[in-house]
């Protein structure tokens, strides 16, 4: 199933404190099917190694950094951090042959971005655009997750939000509006662009008795889903106002960010980065609220969690039972068409995921 | 290996009690390969839905009930008791193909079966005589069990009560007698029927510390085994008599009924429903038999648990391996007869088990 | 897989004491992907039979020691010493079929070793030189793991020691000396024969603590590695001599054996038996060295065993992987060569592992 992997394309391999300088911080991962270790030089910069040593293939990620190169330890071979060996213990002369696959890495918004595809083509415009926590006017909580399913039930779950009145009852739902959106959705260069108001609704579950029993909001979302799994909210609050379509004429309440990153491991499961956070003004009005956010989400995941994993034994079973389509499936199929023809182009083979 | 499960059959999906009404009452189950999920409604029928939602295969099983129909929590789908969809939240229109395919239902004796097969050819006369906890005129302790083998070892198992002098010397054996029982085997409509006599041996082994340690008895064992894997044995105990041959002469001590379903939840593994008591004369002469009867089952199946489960692992590393017959064969292949001429109706496969 | 493995051979089934005449001591073990079960008769030898009964396959390994027979607790079936069985309760008459296939065993130096191929060709003369803990000029410490690799990882792991340097820095190494070596290997009729001297060196990880902080010792290590997978060493330490090579001039401080055997259960693990310890001379000198030996060992090979065990799943992964050859392969490639070409000779097959 690698055809499933964009492989020409940044994925998220984690939060850029977990690859710090010490001496433990040799970090293995599995991105889109691949094994790497990834560490940081005394320079600063993250290198990705394939995490197989080029002798027998023991694990790198067993290793030992040594100044800016990782030694094997299984044998003793050194390489630098452009993975060419350096020194082979027992000999003098060391075949050419004798190098490390590297991937290109770049750290942006606090996130450490792998390529897994022809490093020529590594484009840094092609990085996602995110709010990292690192940027003064947000106060961005992060966190991770490891979830057993496929990456594109992932993608599916987060291109239709209609599912926040179901799963996420007590968190980031809470209102049956929810499940009736008409979101409107747009083609980017690498995905999607989806927006809807919703107007005199419940507060979300997890912020609900912040509020009076009877309370109402309006709110606003905006998301931008790119390939592979991106994704970026904005959602903001407002008192409740008189409009039914368009923009609430309410007060603000909360401007918001979450971002969001599914890197897929291989078929069977993903690591999930994520970020919630509101903005200085709205911290100020809601002391805690960044907090409350955040903390939310790991709540919220293992809500999706639950379901996916259930969904992904059963679309493993039956990759061929004839699903019905619905209309909150436009977003799904949007993104996924955008996915599917991007791979396409890649690898020339057949859609991965008739889109719905 | 779908091809081993007989489709136009009444699988038992478990004890009544287990589907009461209660909202967190959505139970999954897998049978013959398929999962399930069943749920009571208010009118007091249990319905058996394929756990899978038709839009994008989640578990039905993490569903909510909502007066008689299911609404699955992932997009709000929900469907009435006969599986047709009646709201799809956000759109008014409904597809006539989203529905969740249905299976027939029936509750007898305290069990609930479900028809696996052609819901047509569901005839309620196919289900297996039982004698149900709710027999006023019996005792009968229920229980189950979850079994990592194949079905068909159970069934060889049970169409073979010989094993009880070896495996169950300390439960449902105690004496070498029973290793040369010579019982007579019938075939009857959709299985087998075996009847033997026992005469003078030891008191069972969960029974014996209630005789004196020389005592011996006469017993009388009536087994209706029909297919998939139903087992029924009205089980008598004697006084000792002077018979050697035919029905003992000596007195009744007790009549006990044990009913037994093992349904394959799919090639490995099993759940096994159970049953053992005794009527209510000879409970009264011996207070708590039933009680002993119904518990020495969970021991006993423990015992055999241990056995299948190894002997599964060794059948499915060497499905050629050939094997010897013996005479005690002859009621297990006689069954399996049975099983196999109806599968391969329903199939026109070859057999799926050799007689031996 | 099963090409793999070289079927006639000796392979370690355990030490013998585990091999005792106690009810329970009927021990399933996995050889070279085949099931075992051994169990020591009334006259002190141990058998092997296959672990299916020839009736149903069930798991022999749950059977009863009867005399010098074994029972199979499932049906009764009773086989002797011999694998003829020679009861089948509930008839008279034996099927000249109904045998259990045997395995010839041999018990040597305290190691009982099982014959896998063809009975006619198993030669004791076969069985691997090993010094046991039955010898009384020498205090060898016993032990055991199980590792989940593939045993020809191992072979690779024993033929180079240069690892030693870098695995077993606190253990067996502690000096990069080590992983320079530049040993001498030849072959021997059924393996290899390597030898080198390491002069000057730290005292290895286990022992350092006993000797001053900038001690330095010479060390001799003349090792026999056999097919499938046996391995024996005699390591001697001396004081630092002035030689820088041949033999040292120091003096000897201590004599030890290693004696070693990996047994492949199936492709993906081993049973792995091991001893060391020093001679009474050496004992004497240092009272207490073969419990330290013995013991360093379990430490060592759990270091080995997370290396193992990850690389075997790297290596499954990408068998194709196009691997780098280096001096220190030199020992590895010597041996397979040996294994590859008796396994050919067996099989006509093509080379299991493609000499690096």
């Amino acid at each position: 199933m690698a055809e499933i992997f964009l492989k020409n394309a940044w994925y998220c391999a984690g939060w850029n404190h977990e690859f710090h300088q010490g001496a433990g911080a040799v970090i293995a991962r599995k991105i889109a099917g691949e094994r790497l270790v990834l560490y940081r030089t005394r320079t600063g910069h993250v290198v990705a190694f394939q995490d197989r040593c080029p002798h027998r293939q023991a694990a790198l990620s067993l290793g030992r950094k040594e100044g800016d190169s990782l030694r094997c330890m299984y044998h003793g071979l050194k390489f630098n951090s452009e993975g060419i060996c350096e020194e082979i213990p027992g000999q003098d002369n060391i075949p050419t042959d004798c190098r490390v696959r590297t991937y290109p890495v770049i750290e942006k918004n606090s996130w450490v971005w792998v390529w897994m595809g022809d490093p020529a083509q590594a484009d840094p415009g092609l990085i996602c655009f995110s709010v990292g926590p690192e940027n003064p006017n947000w106060n961005m909580k992060i966190s991770k997750m490891h979830v057993e399913t496929n990456y594109l039930w992932e993608i599916e779950n987060l291109a239709d939000l209609s599912h926040i009145a179901w799963v996420h009852n007590d968190t980031v739902g809470g209102d049956l509006a929810f499940s009736r959106i008409k979101p409107k959705h747009t083609t980017t260069a690498r995905g999607t662009h989806t927006s809807f108001w919703v107007y005199s609704h419940r507060p979300l579950g997890a912020i609900r008795h912040l509020f009076p029993e009877d309370a109402r909001i309006d709110s606003n979302w905006e998301i931008d889903q790119t390939v592979p799994c991106n994704w970026n909210m904005r959602v903001r609050f407002f008192t409740p106002g008189t409009e039914t379509e368009g923009p609430s004429n309410g007060e603000l309440m909360a401007d918001t960010w979450t971002c969001q990153s599914v890197t897929p491991c291989d078929d069977d499961s993903v690591d999930y980065y994520y970020s919630w956070g509101a903005d200085n003004a709205s911290e100020a009005r809601m002391p805690g609220l960044s907090d409350l956010l955040g903390g939310t989400l790991d709540i919220a995941f293992n809500e999706d969690k639950v379901m996916l994993e259930a969904q992904h034994l059963r679309r493993k079973e039956m990759p061929d039972f004839k699903m019905t389509r619905i209309l909150h499936d436009a977003g799904p199929s949007m993104i996924l068409r955008v996915l599917n023809t991007l791979i396409k182009k890649e690898n020339e083979i057949r859609p991965v995921l008739e889109p719905a």
